[in-house]
């Protein structure tokens, strides 16, 4: 009897860390021969179970694997793209049932946040109702830090350590030209609902007083009148305000405050805002200040050459767990990080089921927000700053970091109906 | 007799790299003792020197010296301030005499680029009309790489590393996103007049048909449909596109592609584009493509913690030969980089008098231009890739670099007047 076989699919928005899950889950099934036959990967993620599209991951060399480590990005191709419910259409899982039936693949490691943990329970729960022996494991990942049960979501230290070294850089760039140029910096952050990426900014600070002097985060309804209030007393009294805003930061009434530069210009062109050029220009408007505004989109989240050694280690770390709860016979649970101590920083694997994880979001608590709204508590910074210590970084050649491209093999099709 | 004093400003938009010039300056003005007495740094630059605000830099400790080797922005505060020329306004450049007379400083050390080289010319002049003796060194400076004869600006090197790596980073985010998701990404980058930044991105490229696929620099008058047309056909063949856009891109009229952001929306608030969203608003408009942009402005510029180790030893050489070049009886000179060798790079410190360097802008020659306008050729590649070689990684505390920040102590005014 031929030995089983497994796949893996990475899901949502990549990060600087998901293939170090990814180089967790190859290594340690490969250390594993013989209960574990090949891995598959999907092309962009679920899209390739349901298109027959699996690449052959045995194809890939040991040196290349290793490699995967330190690249960012999703070296299989990840997808935004939401299974229908099985009660409502259950033809996408079942087709991924008689994908997997034909290439004996009997492990599913999915690789993704909250909507793919969903994703990942829902597979059990339609394999076990039909009889298809599945185990099915989840892996967390998400820039975001929005995922329950787990200390941290493995990509989150990366972009933390990128978003506060460079709030740290550029107050230092501000702060030389304020006297007779800019004097507000505003930089934008991801985080569309919690505003974890943007408190992270607040480790940059080293004393009281130090930039990041205003965090704009979207648990916290925005209130243009104590903002302005605040970047003026700031500007007064250092010379120049650093702000730091999450793409999520509303008013109290629900609105973004990036949507009000998303509609049509005269000539029905999109006039694309984004929430930093609407900050600046709300500043400037009042006060007149001399800004400038970055966003660091895809560069937060892909700058593996800032990566936090911690998130590096925690994202391989849940990959191997992940094969090992599945040769352990688990199903329907996702490895999680669990701090057990602050400082010195430690932390274990531990276990959550995928039924209690799926579709929660972990919001900043309230007692991580200051009391004006504008920044962290210190119970905030005991819990962020071991997420971004370390040092991982990658190998360089001419001058830039070396990232690995796979061969991305697709095995040959064994059903006759595409999809 | 007294030893004479020095005066060393920075000068215009700060770089990753400037503070290490100055480290440059320092170090060797104090390894003359015997020569120089002490080094007074203006306060936000040649501000500073007018209101008559020096920092006695010999109040700051070796090991905070040593450290602006590795520190962003500028230490004692730079500028954007232009002297009236002495023709028309002689004031400002007599004052300055004052104040230098006033402190003994007979020497002038002025690290910035075109106009600040411009100023420290002026200066020379005055001072030789007035027989005050000062020495006029210009010590090169800009991230724009636009310096005549110096073979290439330190900041540059780093700001290109840094736009390389990134571009390089997203390009792989992009890639996994693109089958469902993100198809279009655009990086704009600094550049007002010249695309050398913005030119450094290709570097990112090891293969035909890697990110950048289109880069948009000044140099080349912007046509939308020629544009449009090869984004359409490399996201057909490529499955995404990835365009790095100059700041100073502009249509052949003139006008630049960020204006059109520029102007007020109907409550007479500012609407404060860039071109990066202007140039993801046309390829929605056209082809509906899912996109994401990024504007990394002061990010590239601060980003020490990716600085390329050739730009910092470059900016070093240049801080401590603009002492060597006085010591030796020098003035209205600035030192450059000569390159001696291609492969292995080889550089040598040069010469040039600021005359000559005053107030000319260096822009992409056209041999370093692709056919197609997109891209650089073999000959520009060649230029551009020692200039990001090595690495200078910062020394790392709790997960962030470690920066210094000086002491600044302004010295006893002596002069009656305020400025």
């Amino acid at each position: 009897m031929p030995k089983p076989n497994a796949f893996y699919a990475q899901s949502g928005g990549v990060t600087a860390v998901i293939n170090a899950s990814a180089c967790g889950v190859l290594e340690t099934a490969r250390a594993h021969k013989d209960d574990i036959g090949k891995v598959y990967a999907g092309r962009n993620g679920i899209i390739g179970a349901l298109q027959e599209e699996l690449i052959d991951t045995s194809k890939e060399s040991k040196k290349d694997i290793a490699g995967l480590r330190s690249t960012p990005g999703g070296a299989f191709g990840s997808c935004r793209f939401k299974l229908k419910s099985p009660e409502d259409d259950a033809r996408e899982y079942n087709r991924l049932i008689d994908v997997f039936s034909a290439h004996n693949i009997r492990y599913f490691f999915y690789n993704g946040g909250g909507d793919s943990q969903d994703t990942a329970n829902k597979m059990a729960q339609v394999s076990r109702q039909r009889k298809y022996p599945l185990q099915c494991i989840g892996i967390p990942k998400t820039v975001d830090n929005d995922l329950p049960f787990t200390d941290c979501c493995p990509g989150f230290g990366s972009v933390a350590k990128y978003v506060a070294t460079s709030t740290r850089e550029a107050a230092l760039d501000v702060a030389s030209m304020c006297e007779s140029s800019t004097k507000v910096f505003v930089l934008e952050v991801m985080g569309r609902h919690a505003g974890w990426i943007a408190a992270a900014s607040a480790l940059a600070q080293t004393r009281e007083g130090d930039a990041p002097h205003i965090i704009l985060l979207p648990e916290v309804p925005f209130e243009k009148q104590a903002f302005l209030r605040k970047v003026k007393e700031t500007v007064t009294a250092k010379g120049y305000c650093v702000i730091v805003v999450s793409e999520g930061a509303r008013y109290a009434n629900g609105t973004f405050l990036g949507e009000s530069g998303g509609g049509k210009d005269a000539f029905g062109h999109s006039q694309l805002g984004g929430v930093a050029p609407t900050i600046a220009a709300m500043v400037k408007d009042k006060f007149g200040y001399k800004f400038h505004w970055a966003v660091s989109d895809y560069l937060q989240r892909s700058a593996r050459h800032i990566a936090s050694a911690t998130d590096v280690n925690q994202a391989y770390a849940l990959g191997k767990a992940a094969v090992e709860f599945a040769l352990a016979g688990k199903s329907a649970v996702m490895p999680i990080i669990v701090r057990t101590s602050d400082s010195p920083y430690k932390w274990k694997i531990g276990e959550a089921k995928l039924a209690k994880v799926a579709n929660i979001e972990k919001f900043m608590p309230k007692s991580y927000i200051s009391k004006d709204g504008f920044g962290i508590t210190q119970r905030a910074r005991k819990y962020l700053a071991p997420l971004i210590a370390g040092e991982d970084h990658p190998t360089y050649k001419d001058g830039l970091p070396v990232y690995v491209t796979l061969k991305n093999q697709l095995v040959a099709k064994k059903l006759p109906e595409k999809w």
